[in-house]
């Protein structure tokens, strides 16, 4: 089983090294470095660098290039954050118990929050390229650009949003509500680890292996979510329970009930976990974190 | 002095190679699509493509890398445009007398059009890396990235644009208006011609020219903007004028007056003139170019 304090200190060190490539908050153009800074800084459990760093560790990573990287995944995924809480999407005005971007810097300032910190990102994981040696790892900083656009983009986490978004209120068929799932939640997990084992040195194949297992487990998480959304108590959750239910919205629970959820959560996660015990390398925290993402009870 | 067929078959050639690199409209997602083409071909004289592709030539770049980096810059300034136009920043309806990503596609999908751009533009410009045969050619492209995020991104583009947000109907000093027009407008050219001559090979200290004379360039491009917004008929300028003295807008013309306001463009734009002739390539059109972006009347 996976140890609290353990993972308490590697989100401290995924902290740690985000915290670095944060913009100092000065000049004209202040206002938008203290809202980048107090969404990044809002929280959260740091998993897509915490996980982005295993898979590059378990590939025999050493170097620092996957720093800048770890920090431009986290900066993404809060730059989604961010647009989703708006107004004119989720309209949401807490987060994690403090006033979301918009409601604490105002509509306008959210909206290029968001781009801020959608394009520093990839400026971020340009400075990878000091920390290359050779010609040829430069060209692999380019690569791992294009994969962390790639599976951010329309093909990725957006495409996945503007799905969810636009079949809001409607009842979602079961082909969506899966292409939804890999690409809005999926991708950013499989972008986290298929960098890593990419700025390891991983072969196209092994590539390929990881962006299956990363995938997987992206499914069994967000399934796993929907359960709790039934099972829990609100307590256990910290947040309201059957808000799927009131909100009339589909989930996996919804179309294929709950036993199969539970089923098909065990069933994809063990295709995780057995596609990690056919790669090279050994790392049993990072095994130990996918088994308590999908079988967690909160 | 430029040919007017010469820029129009210019812009078509960089019509056709941003066309290449749009998304297909097919696919769950296809409205992300259509909005993101919808806004990208709405027009504009693709005067960033075509400045980054003369660049490139003045600099004897001969190579196919620089088409999705063309595309990719005119995807940037898209976002910008869609994300500007939004209820929450300008508010406006129409631009180029089409209704606005947002009055079209609504409010959620002009978010997530104008995030999908910005990103996409980053998925594009990484394909360059099919058309380099080495290494470091591969690293070159790295390099050109960067580049691209941090002239559109916090010290770029999004920078001046917040600070033209946040000072909105305020009485803008001097030195924030220099800094609103350097950024806003200057730092996609400045992207543009920098990212032609980096990728043609050009050394640090002409990177460090071309920076000078695109920064030039935009300066009294909207310097002169802000003077035929006085001194045009409405039928000459294609939309209304005196709009920033009826907006009580701070431009450089209220600022420093008419007569100042002239005799600082032609110095700006001599010294960009004077640059171009200190490099080592010869580009007519381009200096052509360069002085009707800068003595234009409409």
């Amino acid at each position: 089983m996976l140890q609290t304090e353990l993972l308490k200190q590697k989100t401290n060190e995924a902290e740690a090294v985000i915290e670095q490539y944060l913009p100092a908050e000065s000049g004209h153009q202040k206002i938008i470095f203290e809202a980048m800074n107090y969404s990044v800084r809002a929280g959260g459990k740091r998993l897509r660098p915490i996980l982005m760093r295993e898979t590059y560790q378990l590939f025999g990573g050493k170097g620092q290039e996957i720093e800048p990287f770890m920090a431009a995944i986290e900066m993404i995924h809060t730059s989604s954050l961010i647009h989703d809480d708006l107004p004119c999407m989720d309209n949401d005005e807490l987060r994690r118990g403090v006033p979301t971007t918009w409601v604490k810097y105002g509509y306008d300032m959210a909206v290029l929050a968001g781009d801020a910190l959608l394009i520093y990102a990839v400026e971020t994981a340009v400075k990878a390229l000091s920390f290359t040696g050779t010609a040829q790892e430069g060209a692999r900083v380019a690569r791992a650009i294009g994969l962390l656009a790639a599976k951010t983009g329309i093909y990725g986490m957006v495409g996945g949003q503007v799905v969810d978004v636009q079949l809001t209120g409607q009842d979602i068929p079961a082909q969506k509500l899966d292409f939804i799932y890999r690409l809005k939640t999926g991708a950013l997990l499989e972008a986290s680890m298929m960098i890593g084992a990419m700025l390891a040195g991983a072969s196209d194949e092994e590539l390929g292996q990881v962006e299956e297992m990363a995938g997987a487990v992206g499914l069994a998480f967000q399934i796993q979510d929907d359960i709790l959304d039934v099972t829990s108590t609100a307590e256990q959750l910290g947040k309201p329970t059957l808000s799927d239910e009131k909100n009339h919205k589909t989930t996996y629970v919804t179309l294929e009930g709950i036993e199969k959820a539970r089923a098909d959560v065990a069933k994809i996660s063990e295709r995780a976990i057995e596609i990690l015990h056919g790669l090279p390398g050994k790392n049993q925290f990072l095994e130990d974190l996918i088994r308590m993402l999908i079988t967690r009870d909160r």
